[in-house]
């Protein structure tokens, strides 16, 4: 049997891959009286008067909102917002899982960037941060960055940050493996979605400096008429020449390729056409742009995938976790770009100088130390930028 | 300490009253694979395929919202969305604990009914089933209306039904005790809101033929000036020989008050002008509207109050977790008048007619087996009445 068949019947076994249980125990009548009418009204009236309360009354401090509209889930595309809930309830049991938090997986039912954005500020006050999931491209972007200004607490596109983090974490240990600098080095990224955009912004912030987008049109530049305002927007930080051309012809001297597009569109060749000891991220799921192999053959010093099945996992259940435990134990207002970086850092550091190696650049995404480490980082990192309250 | 105290100080210490927790163990990269990517992907490509499936394959089946927009928590009028939220744990809690349903809470930050039903019905795919909390009428009647004819699993409003099938079974007891048939008796309701419009409604469904309303009005009449719609619904099927007056005009020669009004507006004198052995439930929270032992030395046969310091509690927690355990059991598509009348009877049946007497019309809030029976009665109802998709 297969992952996906064996998958399939767990599912109908599990009924749920989360459960909601009362933290209280209702027995007596005076149990009632105290959880329930009459007693409740005084915690009411306190976050009457005083909204912080809400926070400390309430399950809200830990709680995170999964939420979806079922339009990129996974590589399966737009499968539908109920289709998309047993992703959204893996996520919320990963949640859980790695950093005791509460996560809750909701579908929305539209596909309007205004009807998503008000569903989601409109219950808003209910959680105390935001995790957006497998929203296509651009919409994500705008939707993100509109909840953002609307909320009051965290908001996180994971499909973006999470997995931005993790690949910039799996870039500084590569970089030490093959005894390179971020500065001298250049990165190509295949893929101009949420993720790869992502990934771009994350590199440029944490120090790379030569960096080319790739999408299927060819090498991203400014102007180009394909480009969404993402993509513009990159354009104009991102190929510095402004080379026009397909991927061969930008992977041509690079350091890094960094793939979050289709399976195998990278050859034996293009690898062979990069600078000494390359450094190749094939991410597409289930299968790489290039197999490990192969790449290996070709020459690729460090090679990463997003499969468990390979060394070098390259997996945001190394982030999610521990980015929002670290959030919600300051009651940050928002997600930022020093705790993405310092999420990075603390991720890429629980690999020891002397574990690293060729095989070895990453933690195992099952390590249960990964979220207190990254948890602790980015409370850190809020506190230095002013983003905690507490 | 009071009991409001006492309860300030639990939530302090609870940090929520419920949890969102995992039904999955993820130890091992293969655990991994099977909840999460990328064996999830089976689960969801089969949910695409048949919808039905996404109450089997994640926890949907099981699970309930408890929805407010804090315009009427308990007594407290309109406290906001994020103040209501304890109370919303609350119920959360309740119906785990009393039917092992999953219910979790979201408050909805808006009062604009169009808002709210667009809300609740754009996140309705992630549940099997909405229970709406503590929303002031008359908006609460439309928001439910729409969202019955809008979602695709049951809707219903707590306040109006939880209360109307509760106040039936303790009726349909009472009547018992005192000798009289549901036929021949007169009834007064005092209080027009949510909960008062809901218990008519039911009462004339169950065979209640001779009933009066009253709110701060005076007696409802056919086109009075200050009805609103579902009033003036009512006040063409009440008020028989449509009187005009007060509420001690309307109770001289009346069989049963029933109160969902304000504290102490019953004198010992209206008691006195009702008819032989009177059946008297004020509920008003937490000042009835006239005390027990006031309505009982004027003459009231049956007493009972919403207060669990009192014989005869009259709790909805004695209704909602059955009557949702009964819906989900059947993947019912609508709680209809079938399921709420079934309800009643059943809870009334669980005073055996040699327990019943004067202090002993309904079982303890806190009996464990009222969830199992109701949700037997429900189901049953429900698959009578051609509401039961299983």
């Amino acid at each position: 049997m297969t992952i996906r068949e064996k998958s399939l019947q767990l599912h109908e076994q599990w009924h749920g891959k989360i459960e909601v249980t009362s933290r209280v125990s209702i027995e007596t009548t005076e149990d009632l009286s105290l959880a329930y009418t009459p007693g409740v009204a005084e915690p009411c009236l306190a976050i009457q008067k005083d909204y912080e309360k809400s926070f400390s009354l309430t399950r809200r401090s830990n709680l995170v909102a999964v939420i979806t509209d079922g339009t990129a889930v996974l590589g399966l595309g737009d499968i539908g917002p109920e289709a998309g809930m047993p992703v959204m309830e893996g996520k919320c049991a990963l949640f859980k899982e790695f950093a005791d938090v509460d996560a809750f997986p909701l579908c929305v039912r539209s596909k309007d960037v205004d009807e998503i954005v008000d569903t989601v500020y409109r219950i808003s006050g209910s959680f105390g941060g935001i995790n957006l999931e497998d929203i296509s491209a651009p919409r994500c972007f705008e939707i993100e960055r509109r909840l953002k200004e609307l909320c009051d607490i965290p908001v996180f596109h994971d499909d973006q940050h999470g997995t931005a983090i993790v690949v910039a974490a799996a870039l500084l240990n590569a970089l030490k493996v093959v005894g390179k600098t971020k500065e001298q080095i250049r990165v190509v990224i295949n893929g101009a979605g949420s993720a790869g955009i992502a990934i771009a912004k994350h590199l440029l912030q944490i120090g790379i400096q030569d960096l080319t987008m790739v999408d299927r049109f060819g090498i991203l530049y400014d102007g180009a008429p394909e480009n969404n305002e993402a993509q513009q927007e990159l354009a104009q930080r991102t190929n510095l020449s402004q080379k026009h051309g397909t991927l061969a012809d930008a992977l041509k001297g690079a350091d890094v390729f960094i793939g979050v597009s289709a399976p195998n569109i990278v050859t034996e060749d293009m690898i062979k056409s990069m600078a000494s000891d390359p450094i190749v991220f094939p991410m597409a799921n289930p299968t790489p742009e290039i197999m490990p192999d192969l790449a290996k053959k070709a020459g690729a010093r460090v090679v990463g995938t997003g499969r468990s099945d390979f060394p070098n996992q390259i997996n945001n259940v190394m982030a999610f976790p521990g980015v929002f435990r670290g959030a919600l134990d300051c009651r940050a207002k928002d997600i930022n770009e020093e705790m993405k970086m310092a999420a990075s850092v603390a991720l890429a550091g629980l690999v020891k100088e002397e574990e690293l190696n060729e095989e070895h650049i990453l933690p195992l995404a099952t390590d249960k130390r990964i979220g207190k480490v990254v948890a602790e980082a980015v409370a850190e990192a809020a506190r230095r930028s002013g983003v905690a309250r507490i």
